[in-house]
């Protein structure tokens, strides 16, 4: 067994039909393996009278040696803000469809997971963006994505206009329904429908993908990941847009604030079993495999 | 001079900075060639004393023989909304820069004005969309547009989910930020930024454009311009996604409601200088005439 | 049984794998109900010692009341642009998966024939293309297309320069790997990959979709299809493009030619199962229904 | 002065219309500095009974301290296969219209030039690619790019087959018009018009653009710049693909060869006026400047 994992936290969103099962089978397997298991608290009601140790998520990423999230990418992206902070590696099972985060199989839970358990895994790591809203000086409100920041108007009848700053260089003047920063994890989300290119997660770089855009001529920019992005909204607009991290509404700006947005100094360590890599799920995914008259 | 039109109708936004001055070319022109100005109401602040008929916009619509807007596409598509109505001819006199409707430069304004009364102009007929909101098999909203009907989440943060019809057949059911369902009119506005194509006015045709979609194969799909559009907003969105025409946000839809989009009967005329044609304001807009490293 | 069809065409690629159990099944279905079976030259040597008349594709084109294609999409194309000058209606069988021109599935080979048969199909009428080259005031070649017709410049080392004119108004000059010039029938293949929209077979439409343009703002423009397309191939160019249509390479065009593209008199009558429809087709082959993640 | 630019070498395509006048201002000014000059062989001809060094492009790189290319970014594409290979600092001219590579504006000619011989420039190292084609396991064709390898079918009748594999690692099998593979340098150029992003010339990165793909779920994807790409040519394939590597057809591949392109161990060194930056350049190049309607 890997020597570092002792205790294993599970995580999930609550509302998942099937949880419980999940949870159960997770649990059992672990104890069987001596393991101690934290369940976070949220959870506790579905297992009603259970033994283990109940844990917020804070509690759950500094106290678990590993933390398995039940659910898909969307529970893995809510957890992974706040695991991240304490550099907990997280494994992702998804309910039904593979994730591109969460892919461990329901089916084969017991296997892969042991696997894992086992030291038989790919490690991962994945970097967040910090998304703060910047008025008058003064960082005002501050949140972290792992998939992508949007700055939109909030409402197809309006334009946002604002200037792109890359390294406090000037990048350009725009109107558009807004803008997607994503990193690579978030490359096969919402900016991939918005035209974005996909990313493999290990480059070091940030996509920006401007959202209908007004001059045609815009198009999807590649940069470092270690850039400093800065989006100044201009005074003249109207609205104020509102900031999402990875699809949360965390913040709203105002005319004349600027959004800062960076790579955060910690990571997400992701565990994957060694039979997945990035490519097969973009095939299963994206249905590469498909092609339109085969 | 061309004998229909005795009675000319002034119109535009009152906010724009010099708009006095042009109007006041205008009338000048029209008085002395003889000719009954009637002035939109809200304008007459900007003329002070002055000896023309005040008239609201249906007003102006049912005794003008010909309408002049001024102030760009955006002026003109707010008053083609009430004078297609009355099937009133419509002659845009853009600021500043060509638009797709409003195509008279001020620089050039009484020549061409001159010219069009002198029955030397092309007639264009464009068709408008009926929107309305179906609710309980009640018609609860209606609105209508030249460029286009929008519903979409109005949020980043949350996609909406439709079933498509048209004449009744399904199409798809789709995950997607919204869909724009935009006449030939507008496919050089909102439509063609989300990556629809071209359509040349007379094409009798209207063109879906999914936004962000989901799946990755969804794509704009042009139909007939007799189409009947059913969009049904799924029960298990848990928004109530804003319809928007022509960029207003006109309409309110809930989990359950459909959206029937359809033609109108009646068409705006708009009447343009000889010297333009379509092609010619897609060079000029679109800057087809730079490429790329010349 | 329907009256009109007593003399029915069978038709093939004879490289087909399992194509003579097909055509057996077909003919035995055919002379069971006391129908007149001919049978394409190029496939006698399938069924040795076969009864059928044995008849070349003109000859199957203007005795035979109904002619059935087996064989996909391909097929279909290439017999089409011969029997539409007879006004024959086709029938495709599919090898394997669905077409969008073939869509009878060789599993429900005699029920969906016999329904055909019994007068129970969707009768859908198809518009082709003819392209001309003209050099020196001479047409010099000319070629049918059901799908698309495309001028290019052959080579990914070169683009070619040329000139656009519809209904004899100037559109664009431009630098690009070619253009493609489909029909609705074709917007669902090669235009689809190059960014055109899809449009319902019935609209009389024509796109044009540029390939690889330099200029950035250029898109697929979609025309009335009574348009008179033409593209004329600049005298710098140093090149000898080849103009294709439905792939196949049919004539090569010189600096100074011209390519015109219209509408053909004639159309192509396909008869569908009555189970099948254009968007059914789409969602099947475009795997609209499979979201991104469900 | 800077103290390592004393050697001067002087290139160009001697084609060009004004080639001799711009080549005499800059040996005039390069003299009056006390700089040997390096004439390229080929231009000799242009200034006749010139008093400079003549050497071919090989010698220039390997004797000059620096290189001025005058011709704008396919002139520049040309010298910079050679002159990487000596890691001679390269500037360019461009003629007319600015370039992204070429972006000395031959008005402020020795200004800029000045500047740069006076040690005020930017220096920016850019990648090359190195294409190689194996055939029974030997290398039998190799060459260099600057902005990107492209295996291509050749024609738009035929689509040729392949599979991906990307640090030994499968992605797809794919069918489609071919696959573009750029550097940042590049997709600005050919990539960016087969829709793939711009990418900042100091990311350490490859762009794969599929070309006219079959399967509508295909995208561009960016990839290390130390990834090792191998594409497979199906055996199954008709047509002997060309590589083209910078828009030069320099190599052909058979069915069953594999194309393996990587990062080249030397860099191209360009200077810049420290005016120009890339950003500046997309603005001007792409008419970032230039919104729809304003």
């Amino acid at each position: 067994m890997h020597a570092s994992f002792k205790t294993i936290g599970l995580l999930g969103r609550s509302q998942q039909p099937g949880l419980a099962a999940i949870l159960q089978e997770l649990a059992d397997l672990l104890v069987a393996r001596g393991l101690i298991v934290l369940l976070e608290d949220r959870l506790g009601e579905l297992l009603p009278g259970h033994p283990y140790v109940a844990a917020n998520r804070d509690d759950l990423g500094q106290q678990a040696d590993l933390v398995v999230v039940v659910g898909g990418d969307g529970s893995l992206l809510s957890a992974a803000r706040t695991l991240a902070k304490y550099n907990t590696p997280v494994v992702g099972v998804n309910r039904g469809r593979l994730g591109f985060l969460a892919d461990i199989n329901p089916d084969e839970l017991s296997k892969q997971v042991n696997a894992i358990l086992d030291g038989d895994y790919q490690r991962d790591s994945r970097f967040l963006l910090d998304a703060s809203v910047l008025r008058d000086d003064k960082i005002v409100a501050r949140a972290d994505a792992l998939n992508d920041v949007v700055v939109n108007s909030g409402t197809s009848a309006q334009m946002i206009e604002y200037e792109l700053y890359i390294n406090d260089v000037f990048v350009y003047r725009q109107r558009a329904d807004g803008l997607i920063v994503s990193t690579p994890t978030g490359s096969t989300a919402y900016s991939l429908s918005g035209g974005g290119p996909i990313m493999h997660p290990t480059l070091d770089a940030v996509v920006l993908v401007p959202m209908f855009p007004h001059a045609l001529s815009s198009r999807p920019i590649v940069v470092d990941g270690s850039s400093e992005i800065r989006i100044d909204i201009l005074e003249r607009n109207r609205i104020h847009p509102p900031v999402t991290c990875d699809g949360q509404v965390n913040m709203t700006v105002r005319p004349g604030d600027s959004v800062l947005i960076s790579k955060k100094p910690h990571r997400l360590t992701l565990l994957h079993p060694k039979s997945q890599d990035f490519y097969a799920s973009c095939r299963d995914k994206l249905r590469w495999s498909n092609a339109l008259d085969g």
